[in-house]
């Protein structure tokens, strides 16, 4: 049996990283995405087929009870959780599942999962990076200050990461992260059947 | 600085393996080639900017001495080596170079270059394995017999390397290869640079 790929995708705000995994699904569906389970009101522009599955705090709280879920955490009193039985299905049936989380979610994912792949978005450069967050000319020079400094923060964490993808240019950043999933299906551990087809087709065969 | 790679490509004969890099370097000319000195005389087809470089044996054994062979065999009395120069080069430019090797030159190379990515092309089955060796119609049943078993010897080293790629249809191989090399260009240890800059902007800098 081969094995799928639970890959975590992370990134600071200004990373396109969004954007980025938006354009590799509409190549890729036969990639899955987790959807995160959370308590809070939906939304103007939500939809119950987007990143997110509405549920109420019982439902919650008791698929949390039962071990359900791989994390979790409470944000403005609302539960955000990762539902475990999506990522253990598709390791199973040999596809490869992303799981877009933040830098801290993110290392207690790969202790669970430590052959998850990982990989962190970012930005070209500071000054790219302003712009983006600035970008919206909507908001307080603090409140830019702000998300630029808990973005440094994440890219602290980014050389931890198995592999980093540059978003300068969405359509190269789209292509980088494709390489990525695609050569994990070649990797040994996913193909060892194959080897051992052939080795046992070659024992047991005359010519 | 970021650092180029080396990467091992081996697989038996059958594999399809000169075809796909063949067409691999045809895609990215920027991928290097690594060319065995040998002390053999040229052969009908061959050309002074084929896969070898045609020395004498002077020369070879000088080079020898020198340090500047990676690894080299005896073969029917004539000498083949790996120059070292090209692969360091390629290293320190961050650029790639592909090392075509058998199963035993890989497992050398692999002890000096331990970050060295292996990748092993193979047939998808023992049946085309025997199709494609029994191919050309010239040969005995014993001779033919004879190149499977040794085929079959090296696929056996097969889960050894980081990366399997399946000859099944050229075009899909050429692509799964192409990922391998694409996605490695991702890997944190060559873009630890970016991170580090952007942090390092960030502390010089005011807002």
């Amino acid at each position: 049996m081969n094995k799928g790929r639970l890959i975590i995708v992370s990134g600071p705000s200004g990373s396109g990283k969004d954007t980025v995994l938006e354009k590799l699904f509409s190549k890729h569906p036969e990639v899955r995405l987790s959807i995160s389970s959370v308590t809070r009101a939906m939304r103007e522009g939500e939809t119950k087929d987007g990143k997110y599955h509405f549920v109420s705090r019982e439902e919650f709280l008791s698929a949390l009870d039962r071990g359900e879920m791989l994390e979790h955490n409470v944000y403005l009193g609302n539960y955000y959780g990762t539902p475990k039985k999506p990522v253990d299905d598709a390791i199973r049936e040999d596809a490869e599942i992303i799981l877009e989380i933040d830098v801290n979610g993110a290392k207690n994912i790969k202790k669970l999962y430590p052959d998850a792949v990982s990989v962190f978005i970012m930005p070209p450069s500071l000054q790219v990076l302003k712009e983006r967050l600035s970008g919206r000319g909507t908001e307080s020079h603090e409140q830019i200050e702000g998300r630029l400094k808990i973005a440094l923060s994440e890219i602290e964490h980014a050389p931890k990461y198995d592999y980093i993808v540059i978003n300068d240019k969405l359509d190269k950043a789209v292509e980088d992260l494709t390489a990525i999933i695609m050569s994990d299906r070649s990797k040994t551990e996913r193909q060892i059947n194959i080897i051992n087809e052939v080795l046992n087709d070659a024992e047991s065969c005359h010519w």
